[in-house]
């Protein structure tokens, strides 16, 4: 594994076959999809073995990149962590092993979120230089995609574990947005230099002095978030999930306001069929599918949750996002970040 | 004031004539609106003795309930608030200084926010009961307006800030939305009892067996916020200022794009054209107008901010907010809940 001399898994995915709300059928149409984009992918599916096995042979294109490997056990959507830990022969489990075995570089599942970040934590634990992991995800801003982190992971963070999501979030937008030089903002409430509390300013200083100095753009605002002032969002836990949620809520409020008013009336009905192509692109371009797959990163292998509501076209996203990790090196990249701050002048505040 | 006995203050409220982008014009255009809506108001100018009395004269609606008094000085809007502090004859100090003195029960000004901040804290002081004052707003939801707090007026607070400030919101949408009995949410990571930090832990159980317990609905979540859970989101300072401009953001995200669409073609601005009106009550039910104000509350006086850029209705909103305040007892409401809260059984947590 990362932490032994690399040698290429025999997988790039272990898959959970049985997680989410249609499973095994939308995870196989996924990866019938997935098939397409990436021919040179090998995928491990865990899931009941008769199940997936016939769900496989009717899917071509999936059948020729994907082998399946028997899981006795699946975990319900609303089983505690706790509970999930106990059960040793669960689809999810049992994928997450193929990548603490070095069998796979990384693991997708559609299933229980908490079962995933327990199981992921404990099983595969966090890279030896990094205090903790975090949840990261990708969004739409007005300037293209954002990635925002940590999601709730961690719920208290100090300076530490702030400059760390940093060290992450960059490593991450490097391999899934493609960018060179990711620019980096750090959330608080006012963009000035003595806003916040100690925690955020001390982040702020040893980032200013790191190797991404030049990218760090210091503090930005909620709306920051969607103007898409800077590629990544660092903030903790607590407030990165209630800001997720509050700006998912706004848009949602505001689909529902659109929905009535364009069934309000005749003419309001006929301006959406005029305006519809148009409307329909817009959709497109804010389709949650586009952005399914929150990434539990810091840790010896690649762990990407899809949405257990999702279809196949958001299932075949969250495998693009773990195979962007795996062949752009992202662990690589998270460990060489880290090297780097640990070389400069200015300690880490611990 | 609202230590000594009660007496009715001979000005409703003192108004900064010369805080806001266009001052004195628009705060007066603002009072002609407020005059029609609060005949029985009665309001002390602050500000250049000579162009307000002009500006006033011109207004004959306003210029039957207004007095004006001079003040020689003007806080510019991008003055640092401990430099504000030290101009004595500031339009916006001399209206506090009105409040303080028990001449006016409340104050409104679009100036400088930092500056009526720290001025309102300092000369008007938190009411006895209270630990820390709070900043609150109002906004849209699907099921009617939201009160949230605080905004940012504390960085960092414990479980007993969050419970006063539930206090305050009870009251507030009381005294404000009307509401007999509002609901009151703690926004968190989950909405199960174990989620989030000792801190919301500790703050829910205190409100659980208050007398808020019937209508405190425990911990929401972001996406609460704009469904309209609950009347009264209580969250700390950073993480509500934070999810308000997260908020604010995304829905400025969707307008922008729906802008974009509706111009991209001939059909779809034809569209737009037939959609026209159920489009614009869109509009003006999301006006931020309608929701401008931003209150400090937990004050010997009520303190209500108008954006410094908004027009004569939008001011004339923060004004009837300030008057909902004065004329529906809402600081004597917040002593109420403190005073009940105090003899409850459990202690509040220190």
């Amino acid at each position: 594994m990362a932490s032994k001399p690399p040698v290429t898994p025999a997988f790039s995915l272990a898959i959970d076959a049985m997680g989410g709300d249609a499973a095994p059928e939308v995870v196989l149409d996924g990866l019938e999809l997935a098939a397409e984009r990436h021919p040179e992918g090998r995928f491990l599916l865990l899931g009941d073995e008769a199940r997936v096995g016939a769900a496989l042979a009717r899917r071509k294109r999936a059948a020729r990149i994907c082998s399946v490997r028997h899981a006795p056990d699946t975990i319900p959507g609303d089983m505690k962590p706790t509970a999930a830990l106990r059960i040793r022969g669960s689809s999810m489990r049992l994928a997450i092993d193929a990548v603490a075995a070095g069998e796979a570089a990384g693991v997708v599942s559609a299933g229980n979120t908490g079962a995933l970040m327990a199981l992921a934590k404990i099983v595969l634990k966090t890279l030896p230089e990094l205090d903790r992991p975090a949840l990261a995800a990708i969004g739409p801003s007005a300037r293209g995609d954002v990635v925002m982190l940590d999601l709730g992971a961690n719920v208290q963070c100090d300076a530490r574990n702030l400059v760390e999501f940093a060290v992450m979030g960059d490593a991450f937008a490097r391999a899934v947005l493609g960018l060179t030089t990711p620019s980096i903002g750090l959330l608080n409430v006012g963009s000035e230099e003595l806003k916040g509390d100690d925690r955020v300013r001390a982040a702020a200083e040893t980032l200013r002095d790191s190797h991404l100095g030049a990218n760090f753009r210091g503090f930005i605002e909620g709306h920051d978030i969607t103007a898409g002032t800077v590629d990544v969002v660092v903030t903790d836990g607590f407030t990165g999930n209630v800001a997720l949620k509050t700006g998912e809520g706004a848009l949602k409020l505001m689909r529902d306001l659109l929905r009535q008013v364009f069934t309000s009336s005749v003419p309001a009905r006929l301006g959406y069929l005029l305006a519809r192509p148009a409307l329909d692109r817009l959709r497109e371009w804010m389709d949650p599918r586009r952005y399914n797959g929150a990434i539990l990163i810091g840790l010896r292998g690649v762990v990407v949750k899809s949405h257990g509501g999702t279809d196949a076209l958001g299932f075949a996203h969250a495998v693009d996002v773990a195979m962007d990790m795996v062949t752009h090196g992202f662990n690589e990249s998270i460990r060489d970040g880290m090297a780097k701050l640990a070389t400069q002048s200015r300690a880490l505040p611990v």
